[in-house]
């Protein structure tokens, strides 16, 4: 069976090979840091990131690239922001598979997607992308999980959703590259003002009305830059957004929260919304989309504006018909 | 001020009593007996649906239909399954006024939605609905909560809003009066679905996906009704939904979540989305659409079906591209 590469040990790269790994398929680990892949060979768990559970006996850790079997189907698992220096260092260095794409952002630098990155870097590789509503402990626990898959290739998607589904991790297909990564994407800034919403003690249902305006900001900045909005429905989008917008296991909400009761905002964690909230401004300003929420998040993560008071504020904006 | 009646005790009736007593207008409470009527006068609280929460002195609870006003703008709040019944039995002694139907639910017996109910038996009255997310104790705390307003008549729908609609209550119109309606009563068999998922312990993702999958069958069927799909993403419909399909706090959720976890489901208030659920599938079956997950909970509610392998027979199914 043709081996997997996971590239990324956080908890999200771990789960996904422990789940993998139930393939059958021989499964690399590929750590940042020898330290860390001799940790997780050693203790056969990534005690720091995802403790409790077990790696199977077919996952094998190692810190180098050049590590890396050369048909190996490689999985890109690292922090969204930290994709362009990472291909810039290894990129040459990966064998010529294609590439999934599992990170869920835009760069804050230029406001580009994952395969705008990835693509300018390696201009002759096929890549997909991996996204959907799946908490890492889930994943690596066995939970029932489905993730959308998408390349514009669909040929390749379908061999690759052949080669990563599992009974407990199944993959739909999706040739919306575009509008899958935007799904992906965008939810954490929505989960960011939910998070917000709710750490400022405004209730469950002013949550709810901010999620639904939220999601219809999605599609509009999607359709405005040429997705399709129905995607945006799925799994890598309204899924995704409805795991993230409620929960306290999700980093965005979660320091939204933290931001709306005004506690310290101390991120140990990669909180991918703050910077994709700050991009996502850019975007909608470049294709002339009106995004509210998205563009107090900004206003609040760059203190221009009190959190009670955004919140307040966009729940009171006058929009007398529903769908104007 | 034109005054409005409430009709219907209940939590939610109750709540939006209080909540628009803020216009200043006077507000009537009608509850079912005068014993009812009688407790709230004198306690000026609900202590038995809505404990904690004072009545301000301008909403004025009656057991009598024969005293509310002549030119009382009506809002009935009584459970979905009831109205045919209150409407046959008090119908003709009320106001002429439009009247503004509050109950969520599709009715059991001949799967009809309350405006086709209430159009049947007052035959010249108009009607509206109001939906979206909103928990009663939040309604009648005052946080903030948006909710929709529909009517086929636009003139007769803004005229309601300047109405009802308080600064923390905030009515938003659409002249989708079916879309809204389906929203509204089916996100309850949605949540019925996500609830069970929890209960049986499958884990959030899980929940997310259902939740997913759950909205798209909500539009197949509206669209297939003749709504428009898009009312359906609005805050009748998917935002009811995000409220419903994660809290506890949600009748629907705690009750699927009861029979996920195979407690005994004991039910002392209503739960609409059981009659919902069976109605749905006789609609869905009647405009030829394709309803898994309602289907499913069906089947559960019947004891057909175990939960647990519902729910995993849901997830799993065999639907390999997303949007097919």
């Amino acid at each position: 069976m043709t081996p997997v590469a996971v590239i990324g040990a956080g908890a999200y790269g771990t789960a996904l090979a422990i789940a993998i790994a139930k393939t059958g398929r021989p499964v690399q680990l590929w750590a940042r840091t020898t330290e860390q892949a001799e940790a997780l060979a050693n203790q056969r768990e990534n005690s720091r990131r995802l403790p409790g559970v077990g790696l199977p006996p077919s996952v094998q850790p190692t810190g180098l690239i050049a590590d890396i079997k050369a048909n190996a189907t490689l999985l890109l698992a690292i922090p969204a922001q930290a994709t362009e220096t990472f291909l810039r260092q290894c990129g040459d260095a990966l064998p010529s598979a294609p590439v999934v794409l599992a990170a869920k952002g835009i760069s804050l630098d230029d406001s580009r997607l994952q395969t705008e990155i990835a693509s300018a870097l390696l201009p002759e590789r096929q890549f997909a992308v991996l996204s959907g509503p799946g908490f890492a402990d889930e994943i690596a626990r066995g939970f029932p999980t489905a993730l959308t898959l998408a390349a514009s290739d669909r040929h390749l998607v379908s061999t690759l959703q052949d080669s990563l589904s599992t009974p407990t991790l199944r993959l739909y297909t999706s040739t919306d590259i575009l509008g899958v990564q935007l799904g992906g994407a965008l939810k954490n800034v929505v989960a960011l003002a939910c998070g917000m919403c709710a750490g400022a003690g405004l209730g469950e249902s002013a949550r709810a009305a901010l999620m639904t305006r939220g999601f219809a900001e999605m599609q509009r900045l999607a359709k405005a830059m040429g997705a399709d909005p129905a995607t945006l429905a799925g799994l890598s989008g309204l899924g995704d957004l409805a795991l993230s917008s409620a929960s306290q296991k999700s980093r965005n909400f979660a320091a939204g929260y933290r931001l709306g009761a005004r506690a310290v905002a101390a991120e140990g964690q990669t909180v991918e919304g703050i910077a994709t909230a700050r991009a996502t401004v850019t975007l909608a300003s470049r294709h002339n989309v009106e995004m509210p929420i998205a563009a107090a998040v900004t206003k609040v993560l760059n203190g221009e504006l009190d959190v009670a008071g955004a919140m307040q504020a966009l729940l009171a904006r006058p929009q007398r018909e529903e769908t104007a």
